[in-house]
Formats: C-alpha cells, sequence, structure tokens
C-alpha cells in the first residue's frame, strides 16, 4: 500500500524569509508533513530565494512588472504557470508584498493562505503592527487566513495574541508578532495537512 | 496625616449585576481600593440593584424617559444630578443599555469607563460575541475603555483575550466572554485607583 502524497506547498515571498525559514525548519524536523515544492519571489535578490536555496529548496525569481503592488497579466500568468507545473496543492504567502487578483484567485480557489499581523478584522492592510499601536490597544497578534478578492477579508483559520506593552515601538511590537507567526504559521499548515483544518 | 481619599465609583447597568457583583466582590476582599457610592439603573427591577442593596450600597431607580436607546432630556439631568450629590469620581458602566449623549459626556469628561465584549476595534455595537462568532474569528474577548461620543470608539484602557471554540454557541461564547470582564473590570478599576491608568 502506498503513503498518501503529502500535501505540496509553494511558498510566495519579497522579504528576507524569516517566517518562510520557520516553515521550512518546522518541515526538517518532522513537526510539518508537506513538501515544500518551490519558492517564489517578485524580488531578484530577496532573502527568502537564498534561504530556499541554502536548504535545497527550488526557488525561482519571476519579475513582477510595471505595477508597484500587483502583478502584471503576464507575470501574473507566468506565477500561474510555474505552480501548476510544480503541482502545488497550497500557496503559502510568506511576506508577499505584492496582491494577487482575480485571474490568480480563481486558478486556485481557496487554495491560497496568508498570515497577517493582526488580530483580523482588526487593522487590514499595511503596518498592522503600527496601525494597532496608534490606536492604543492592548492585544494584537496575528491572522492565518484564506485569501480572497478583498484585502484581509478571507475566512480565518487560525489567530495568536499578542500583548501591546507599554514600553512598545513599532519596530519591538513588529517583532513580537513575526516571532508569533513563525509558530502560528507552521501549526496552521500542519493542521490543513493532516485535514483537521478544511479549506473547502 | 489623612489618608488619601478613596476613589469614588458609580455604576450604571440595565441587567443582572453580575459584573457590578464581581467589582463590589473585588472591593469587599480589600484587592479593589474603592468606595462603590451608588448604583443607578434605568431598569425598575433589574438585578443590579438587587444587588447593591444587598450588600448595604444605595442603589436607585432613574426613569429614562420615552426613548428606547438613550436617555431622554429630564432623565439625563436626573443621572447627572444624582452623580453629582454622591461625589462620584469616576462612573462605571457595568451592563448599561443606553447610549450616554453629549451632555452626560460633558458633565463627566474622561470620567465614564465601558466594557465592552470584543476586543475593540472590532465588533462595536450589539452582541459583540455573536458578531465574533459570526465572523469566523478564532480570538476574541473584552475591552475597558474610556466612553466618548462614539459608540465604543473610546480610548482603551485594557484588554483581555478569550478563545472562541470550535463548538462554541453564541451562549456559551458570551459566558466565557462574562467570566473574562469580571476580572479584567476590577483589574482596570484597581490601577485607575492607584494612579497606574490616568484618564487624563
Amino acid at each position: 500500500m502506498s503513503e498518501k502524497p503529502r500535501l505540496r506547498i509553494g511558498v510566495l515571498g519579497s522579504g528576507k524569509g524569516s517566517t518562510f525559514a520557520a516553515i521550512a525548519d518546522a518541515r526538517a524536523t518532522g513537526r510539518l508533513p508537506v513538501e515544500i515544492s518551490l519558492v517564489l519571489s517578485d524580488v531578484a535578490d530577496a532573502g527568502i530565494l537564498e534561504q530556499a536555496r541554502r536548504r535545497g529548496i527550488p526557488a525561482q525569481h519571476i519579475a513582477p512588472g510595471d505595477y508597484r503592488t500587483k502583478l502584471d497579466e503576464n507575470a501574473e500568468a507566468a506565477f500561474i504557470e510555474t505552480l501548476r507545473v510544480a503541482r502545488v496543492d497550497l500557496i503559502v504567502l510568506a511576506g508577499f508584498m505584492r496582491i494577487l487578483k482575480g485571474d490568480f484567485l480563481r486558478a486556485f480557489t481557496n487554495r491560497v493562505i496568508n498570515i497577517h499581523p493582526s488580530l483580523l478584522p482588526s487593522f487590514t492592510g499595511l503596518a498592522a503592527w503600527k496601525q494597532a499601536l496608534e490606536y492604543g490597544v492592548k492585544i494584537t497578534g496575528c491572522t492565518v487566513h484564506l485569501v480572497d478578492q478583498g484585502i484581509d477579508t478571507g475566512r480565518i483559520l487560525g489567530q495568536s495574541a499578542v500583548p501591546v506593552l507599554p514600553e512598545d515601538s513599532p519596530d519591538s511590537l513588529r517583532h513580537r508578532i513575526q516571532e508569533t507567526e513563525q509558530t502560528l504559521y507552521p501549526e496552521i499548515l500542519r493542521q490543513i495537512a493532516l485535514g483537521e483544518i478544511k479549506l473547502g
């Protein structure tokens, strides 16, 4: 009898890749039963690509085109095609700084997840930790959610709370949230891989 | 040398008074250095009045007038006058189901606090636990905040997180949040009374 094939994930990121590293490390230690099929970035020299290559995971830069906050049509098609060729079951956004539009989401309905640095529905959009600090909340956190056509509006899959401390700066709060993300994201991925969370 | 006078609080509520009871019990056991000067209710047979009388705390019903969600002009004036005569330093809303308007808030600027059953700014308004459940968040909670002219928009003084469980009904979640409120509200009152939280 053959073993059930593992969930194949593709990770998209634009930054240094600390959240990706947490996922890859969880996989390497056997806590996360997935295959990381590939890592894609819109930024040629993103640390996430280096983090992947160092671990022997296929990593590729795809130029995003001329827009600043989304992919142009050709780039979007290239992302979709590359993920399809890699037979990816689930697309994991880990600090990917471009909004994914209709064609991409229709190609992978209910198969794109993201982590957002607030307790949604509070503080959608950019620099959520700074928004939280400026609002004056005492508790914020992070949220793993399905990506839909809205900005940070998709179904919530998991959340962790993070205290805001009196002495916090935007950077110190951001750092505390990121540390929590590095625990929450692998845990939610594990639950998806084991079928404990259904994506619909 | 005379001791610094204790903070005098007036509690306003419309319901059975479980949050008030938690505050009164914290005071009775010495954990909360305040005087509860009086309890007022817009509901003649509200349990909170009975809870107060049982503890020997002055308790009074003031008829709210003809509106359903606020006090009419005479009732508002009666609430203000009664709280002034009792020399109340801080007005503590504990399940008070009417919106307090400009005249009341101007009479007690930065001296009215409320507890709301969500992690604000998420889920303002009525039945916040039900809103949270319907949205699908995994973490909600409660928030103590200054009351300003908006609905649940005043400065946040304290928050506690409460998990949403897969089997939760609106009632079970509401109950779990209320239990947390009964810890958070006395604790924030204690910090106000000790000057650890300044109301401005």
